[in-house]
């Protein structure tokens, strides 16, 4: 399914992606030491594109990377112009390394950070209509959980173990409490209220995670950015994930627990994907294709 | 004070540095998902090479990277010859990534691991005689530290966090037990005792570490593999790191517990070093050096 791109651009250059090649000296291929951000191109134009590149300046100045954000919408135009996907839905994927060094744990302030870049073709569905099952495990991870970094093996070891079993995520829990998914967030609605963990250092505040919140506060949907518990899940009457590529996807099954029967997503989730699904239309507009 | 190697061994070759480069959508550069050793050649020999390679190749099973380990002292072996390093003391530095894949978090199973390897002059004092300063903070990790894995950005920050404060080493406590620091272990001495964190998933199980043991049961000096909490700073007498280049570091304050005064090493630290001194004498022989 997952294809390679066929340009790549990599520090000020675009570039066929099989000559995309990075130092064996760069901190991202010795350390996990980056961040990277994934955003989507919609109708022609980037949906909540600011949000994401503002992330990405946050993130990176968290871990004393200097990098201006400012320059990625050119850079992007033209990534996405050489790869014939100037009005077409895409996935972009930007990652952003310290840079090359001799190795060494500590890092060199004087050094140029790795910029690298690509654009893929990915069609969204309008709404993500098929439910999806999760597991749960401890949560492993790190707790800078709020750091979109590329150390990522625990992510991946987490995804893998989900998808290897027939599951689309794993859900992690941190003291009893439900943080999010392997690159996911969760929520879970239960006797009409929405419930998400709160955008701590537990969890990556997800750009769809936002938007969800504030659908629900527009909407008259209320809404708690307060944990789960594990000990709810019985309790809880529907539950799903959000995304950038995921978009709000509706969980029939968390373990053991039961929460959509015969593809019947529950009414809140319901209403929500409709509201994300008309934030889409209005937020994105169709461009003329060129012929 | 730290060079890059004039060669690197990459995926079968051995190429010059500055040509040693890998795709940007190796797992390793995109995920920081793969292994890595370091290990030391002194007077010609590699010190406890096979303990290291076991390491390696455990650690690999972990994370279910297929890779044979038992071909590496025969690339070692060229690679350190072409480094011009035969009978020098020298570090050697080894990394395996899970491979090269279009990025999507869960792995493919079919792709073969990028290996890189490559040899660094390094001379070791005979005994570490230098006390150095270590500074606390709180285990913000993932849980499964025994992974000797590249995605070190947690250890990275703490580390840099360290020496930009003038110290040697970040030490960690979880749930107020000492754990580690972030690129050593850690051993305290209360009472003539020695202490240091069971090798659980909260710690890497260090090759120095396995050997001080070992000293220590060898030598009549009583050692418990069991934590030191915080609270017990006050009352330890002596204190020290392991590492394979750290060696044996004692530790002349933590925060702003003082356990060495005018860079007098306690007695305990200093029997250890001189029998790990032996021990290294005992293991490797000076080979006729090459006119």
């Amino acid at each position: 399914m997952a294809n390679y791109p066929d340009k790549v651009f990599l520090n000020g250059e675009i570039i066929p992606s099989t000559e995309a090649k990075v130092s064996v000296f760069d901190r991202g291929f010795l350390f996990g030491d980056g961040i990277y951000e994934v955003m989507l191109q919609i109708n022609g134009s980037y949906f909540f594109g600011q949000e994401h590149l503002n992330r990405l300046s946050e993130c990176l100045h968290k871990i004393n990377i200097e990098y201006d954000v400012t320059v990625l919408p050119e850079i992007l135009k033209k990534l996405v112009s050489v790869s014939n996907l100037e009005h077409k839905d895409c996935l972009i994927y930007i990652q952003v390394t310290r840079g090359i060094a001799p190795r060494k744990h500590a890092f060199p302030l004087d050094i140029e950070p790795t910029v690298m870049a690509y654009a893929l073709p990915f069609l969204l569905p309008e709404i993500n209509d098929k439910p999806i099952s999760v597991i749960t495990q401890k949560d492993f991870r790190w707790h800078r959980c709020d750091i979109k970094m590329t150390s990522l093996l625990g992510n991946v070891m987490a995804n893998d173990w989900a998808i290897k079993n027939g599951h689309f995520e794993t859900v992690f829990y941190r003291d009893d409490k439900i943080t999010e998914a392997s690159h996911s967030n969760i929520f879970f609605v239960k006797n009409d209220v929405v419930y998400t963990h709160p955008a701590d250092e537990n969890i990556l505040n997800g750009i769809t995670r936002a938007i969800v919140i504030n659908l629900c506060k527009k909407n008259n949907i209320e809404v708690q950015e307060e944990a789960i518990m594990q000990s709810d899940l019985p309790m809880v009457n529907e539950a799903f994930l959000t995304g950038t590529s995921t978009q709000i996807a509706a969980i029939n099954m968390i373990d053991d627990h039961v929460y959509i029967k015969n593809n019947k997503i529950g009414p809140i989730t319901k209403k929500i994907q409709q509201l994300f699904l008309n934030l889409k239309n209005s937020q994105t507009k169709r461009l003329p294709q060129v012929s």
